[in-house]
């Protein structure tokens, strides 16, 4: 028996016989991993909206909700469009949308679950304002804040008022709050480096809430954080909710964060794994694996091997070369990479082979793999 | 009217319609392409197989199989399956399958087309052979020659004799020859460096055909040589076979390759581009556009603008940083940029949109796209 063409794997299997490279999860940690994230959300008393940008799977969003998630985020129309059609009910895209096809999706969508988009000019506010008269839905709107990205959002402060008032003043449109995501503190290394980021983020945020309260515009929510800080925000008593979303996998580049006393990472395991073949085996020292480029992204870095005494050193694109020094890998050798940034991988694969103890227990597809609009 | 929810255009639509981002293919640069290459081999007396690899498109394919070429490579086997279920007669895997379901798939895939592919130890031939009897089927085999890309592959010289040997007694196994690509060659930026790259790569291939004489073997065909290199490989006397990829589309990383006097890609034109759409101009000078790194690989480096006086200066998941001096784009702006490499930015795609004049002629599916197997 093998697994159809394009599956990696079947229900039953040990993971030895899985097709390689395949995208497998270790689903006692991927558990674990939700929730812990849940209960440190209820703790800190702040709602927690996982980013499935991510994971791009109905199934782990679904997961997610039922641990206590009040819904999830997306950054595309079509990803959301997909993840509803699977069963989500409560989706933010946390991202500008400046295309009327796209938009005339999004109000579309508003009528089949609870639907939120960013803004941040006011022509923005105003096509979307024509797309949902058009389609006769209603949709919560967030001002997004720059709040140091410096990618999208306004600037901090006054700027959001024009933009709430205008929401307000649309049919169709609720003002539901602000979008205030800082991606890059994720990553600082030192806990120190991220509790100052994130104190910055706080203050810019604290000065936008002062000028819409001047204006007399009451704030329902301030959304954002991430697996890197979100501490900090859970803690900072202007967000009340958060959008972390590597939790759930986490990455070797997330391995590399550092708390005061080490690991900061310790509250969450690795739940992702590239299960790769050893496909060549010509010298001393030196093996080479079936996983490089095209099933890995690797602009935060080479995958780190968890298979003990192996390196993962070189990419190409359907290879990986590894440094073998007690040369324990033959040809068709199975081993589990660390990939070093989870979001962009999971988005190269079709399909989650789920293994407990060692089997095969369950396939999830990539329910928005590829849904780029 | 609206492309269904995953088609990024309509046929007969304008460029400026399709909806972002999308992986959109300039069809007379491909054409073009297609011919030049064709001809330059020719020119050579050498013949043309193509990597599928870099576009993974049966369309494209087809298209140079009735320009001249030979048939055409896969790296994988899944990817071998997808082109010939699609039409593709003659297809070289140009690397070792070592996994009993891989090898049954290749075996049988040999009763409905021409299949080679490549080994580089003597238990990867046992395998092979192993599968074709079970099959009934033949199958073509090259030893690959490690001609300096550390990768897979035997030494050269001798180590080729036993494999060719094993081969030749194995029942259902034709030695087809030698594969011998050097990867990184392609990417040294000055002629010189590339030219001498080739020259100790054929004295390499040389020193194999020799041990391979010396044991009274022939060797029907050596197989190799990419987009950066290949006039040095078709000149040189021991290649009889060219495995270009990427002249069919070209890149960010192949144009800043150099020759002696100028650019040494003229004779190629870039002929696809991820199309993009300004999602958010907050302030001047700065802009952001709605293709990161889920939909173009950066581990080439970051894409080149196409529009004057714009350029793209960083990357995240789904966010593109501009930097636009003149304060040219407003959002809903599409603007076309060059990919740093293009056969991982391929493999994130489902569609192609083939642009002629400004309209689109077609939408061709990425007919191999997550055939990682």
């Amino acid at each position: 028996m093998e697994p159809g063409y394009d599956l990696p794997a079947m229900i039953g299997m040990t993971e030895a016989d899985v097709q390689t490279p395949a995208l497998i999860l270790d689903l006692d940690a991927l558990e674990a991993n939700i929730a812990r994230m849940a209960a440190e959300a209820r703790a800190m008393g702040v709602a927690l909206r996982p980013h499935a940008k991510m994971h791009k799977s109905a199934d782990i969003a679904l997961m997610q909700i039922a641990a206590g998630a009040v819904g999830v985020c997306c950054q595309k129309v079509s990803e959301a469009e997909a993840l509803v059609r699977a069963g989500v009910g409560d989706v933010l895209i946390s991202n500008e949308l400046r295309d009327g096809v796209k938009l005339a999706r999004l109000a579309r969508l508003a009528g089949r679950a609870q639907v939120a988009v960013c803004v941040d000019d006011a022509g923005g506010v105003a096509e979307l304002a024509a797309a949902v008269a058009e389609a006769g839905t209603g949709v919560r709107v967030l001002v997004e804040v720059d709040v140091g990205a410096a990618r999208c959002g306004v600037a901090p402060g006054a700027a959001a008022v024009p933009l709430a008032q205008a929401i307000l003043a649309a049919p169709g449109l609720t003002f539901g709050g602000l979008q205030a995501y800082h991606g890059g503190a994720q990553h600082l290394r030192t806990e120190a480096e991220r509790a100052g980021a994130i104190a910055d983020v706080v203050g810019k945020v604290r000065q936008t809430l002062a000028a819409l309260e001047a204006a007399g515009i009451a704030v329902p929510c301030v959304t954002g954080a991430g697996t890197g800080s979100f501490r900090h925000e859970g803690a900072s008593g202007v967000y009340t909710e958060m959008q972390c979303g590597s939790y759930a996998f986490m990455d070797a580049d997330y391995g590399r964060n550092l708390d005061a006393g080490g690991a900061w990472t310790s509250p969450f395991r690795n739940a992702m794994f590239m299960l790769a073949g050893v496909m060549s085996k010509t010298r001393p020292g030196h093996a080479v694996c079936d996983a490089g480029l095209k099933v890995m992204s690797m602009e935060s870095g080479l995958p780190v091997s968890a298979r003990e005494g192996v390196e993962y050193v070189g990419a190409s694109d359907e290879h990986g070369t590894l440094a073998d020094p007690g040369d324990v890998l033959r040809p068709g050798d199975r081993l589990r990479l660390i990939p070093g940034h989870c979001d962009p991988t999971v988005n190269l694969h079709d399909w989650y082979v789920g293994i407990r103890g060692g089997v095969v227990e369950c396939l999830w597809p990539v329910t928005a793999r590829g849904k780029h609009f």
